[in-house]
């Protein structure tokens, strides 16, 4: 079973029954391939009698979205697994545990969340995550500010940056967040209804130079080791409990890009809210606590990444000029407004939707959600470079809504 | 003769027998080490009968400053063969050609450039090199752009960025350019007459805020494969040729580092000319020549890495966006501003200076150069993020010769 090939239900037991000492001798394993297929298989593995399971997750070599199918590194499983190991030692406690990793079949084994739920899920079934916005700022700061160049040995950095150099995962964020959706692309994908929305965004050469912006920062600004990835989709929840996963696209990267993947996506289920078009209250009362969450990540993100500056910053000289610091901090945020608006657009537009959104099973709803989203992403962007404080960000979304 | 050792004369002698048929069979070599001893053993070798020459070069283990000695990677001398050789593709005619390379020994074999001189000692001895703005120009423009996202397939680049990685030349630079002037490190050497000068710069806050976000660029941006000592110690000339050496410090950095490198030198020859105190005739003539050269460099500079935008650019939005060339032109004059300012200010107070102005032998001149150049890097450092022209360089020079 040593070469790469994709493993049957059958394969993944066996592989379980050799892992130390995990589930007892001769346990009756129950195995079910509970993955989408389209990038990974997952296995969920469980033992009854003494109530143990893990989960192992193995990459495939191609990669499937909406029919279509291209090839993909294997070299992504080892991306994931060393990233999750790193996030384990960095904020504990908020990453699945990693049990095994075997790079010659691609495949990480890891601790089983099945009590958790996707949080994208979650909030569109109404549930509120009173833990979130703590642990996601805990899980952000700690691990952007100790991969960075302000936290740890600059030529370790180096070495650690050469190590998660990640070209295919990138070139699917760069294609379908920093291209797609800005032309008239084959890969993007609207409803009819909206067409004249998405025409505007291919001529809006105000937009244009704002997202060739964002894309240099994304090509080039090797600022701290991300997440690359961190949508509500891969997070899951509970709550009292926060678990971050499928960190694949992990990379050097714009620190402001993850911050921005997690404002993105509370304001596309902000936009989704439509669907209660008939009840304003629920809807309004949702979309509040979706506010005072975007409010309270942000803050407590600079909370914290500034406590440790004052802690742990291994840079003399951002050690001594706070100016850099405000400085550093206020372009965190702006660099957050703009790919948080790049990330909702795309999800409108590009290829790949969110759930929050296409869900909406009333046609008008759903125009006016997937409208309001492109009204809040683009004047993101447009502002970005421009964003002083977060209730600037919180203040688009409800002024857009008010329309 | 496989593991490594420094070589002596006669084994670089047995070495060059072996090289394919560079010399004649039999051929009387003569060998001189023409090194300094500090960093690399460099060898002459020549037949006087057939007139071919070659130069070896084999990097030592270690770096010699000022009497110190500390340990330095044998990896730069394949950093130097693969940047050299890739620097022959892109620029054709203006770096030394690469006969061999052997990784065990850190031995490169190049081109013979007796003829030429170190363009420093050109520029102390009054040469003027009018083929210099056009060479270095296109030298500039073509190894940056083909290796920037804007100019070769970005996810090739990525792998680049890996193959580039260059953590203990980055470190030289980071702390004797980026950190020692600005406080009171035992790195740094200065006149005791200027002792209130560089004092000055250890509680300039304002200074410090620019240093360090230039040091963030220089720490993260991966805009383009730099040369990365790009000073005119690293440039061999005659009036009518210009080849580029050096390239161990090559890195994937901020495109105005090595514009940058460019005008701090011949800046700090500006400032050298301080010794024709006597003379400001000669004195006013020579500057007028250098400003003319940092005028034609950018400009030229400018104009050719726009042309090859306009006909060679492989990324979609950037081609399509014209606003995004301005800004992106815009920001690397500033970084180049911003970076000579940081190059000449270490040079002044730093561990390591220019013969341009330690060899001024009156005192008071050499006293006038200094503060000179210290007043034009520091002005060149605070208004960097300001700059509009390369014309507000020039006055930012002449200026502060006038005074």
């Amino acid at each position: 079973m040593t070469a790469y090939h994709p493993l049957t239900e059958l394969e993944a037991v066996q592989i379980a029954r050799t892992l130390g000492q995990f589930f007892p001798e001769g346990a009756d394993l129950q195995c079910r391939e509970i993955g989408d297929g389209n990038l990974n298989l997952v296995f969920h593995i469980a033992d009854a009698a003494s109530g143990k399971s893990l989960i192992m997750k193995q990459a495939l070599p191609y990669a499937k979205v909406v029919g279509e199918s291209w090839p993909l590194t294997l070299d992504r499983a080892r991306i994931e697994s060393e990233k999750l190991l790193l996030e384990g030692k960095l904020a504990p406690g908020l990453v699945p545990a990693v049990y095994h990793y075997d790079p010659a079949l691609a495949l990480t084994v890891m601790e089983d969340l099945s009590d958790h739920l996707i949080m994208r899920q979650g909030l569109i079934a109404g549930t509120r995550y009173p833990k979130f916005a703590d642990d996601i700022s805990t899980f952000m700061a700690r691990t952007l500010f100790f991969t960075s160049d302000l936290g740890m040995n600059q030529q370790d950095k180096k070495n650690l940056v050469k190590a998660f150099i990640n070209p295919e995962l990138c070139k699917i964020t760069e294609d379908l967040i920093f291209d797609d959706p800005y032309t008239d692309s084959p890969n993007n994908s609207f409803a009819p209804a909206i067409r004249d929305a998405a025409e505007a965004l291919w001529k809006d050469g105000e937009l244009h130079l704002e997202v060739a912006i964002l894309r240099e920062k994304f090509l080039t600004s090797a600022q701290a080791l991300l997440h690359g990835d961190l949508h509500t989709g891969s997070v899951f929840a509970t709550p009292a409990s926060t678990k971050v996963i499928d960190p694949e696209f992990a990379f050097y990267g714009p620190i402001g890009f993850d911050i921005g993947a997690v404002i993105a996506n509370l304001l596309l289920n902000f936009a989704g809210q439509e669907h209660w078009s008939e009840d304003a209250e629920k809807r309004s009362d949702f979309r509040r606590y979706l506010t005072d969450t975007i409010r309270d990540v942000w803050q407590l993100f600079d909370k914290k990444f500034r406590a440790l500056w004052e802690e742990s910053c291994i840079d003399r000289i951002a050690s001594e000029t706070p100016a850099y610091k405000e400085y550093y901090m206020q372009r965190l945020l702006q660099d957050a407004a703009g790919f948080a608006g790049c990330k909702i657009v795309r999800r409108i537009v590009g290829l790949s939707h969110v759930i929050d959104i296409d869900r909406i099973p009333d046609a008008a709803a759903r125009e006016k959600a997937q409208r309001l989203a492109l009204a809040i992403g683009t004047a993101l962007i447009r502002g970005n470079r421009r964003t002083q404080s977060i209730e600037e960000v919180v203040d688009i979304a409800l002024s857009a809504a008010a329309k």
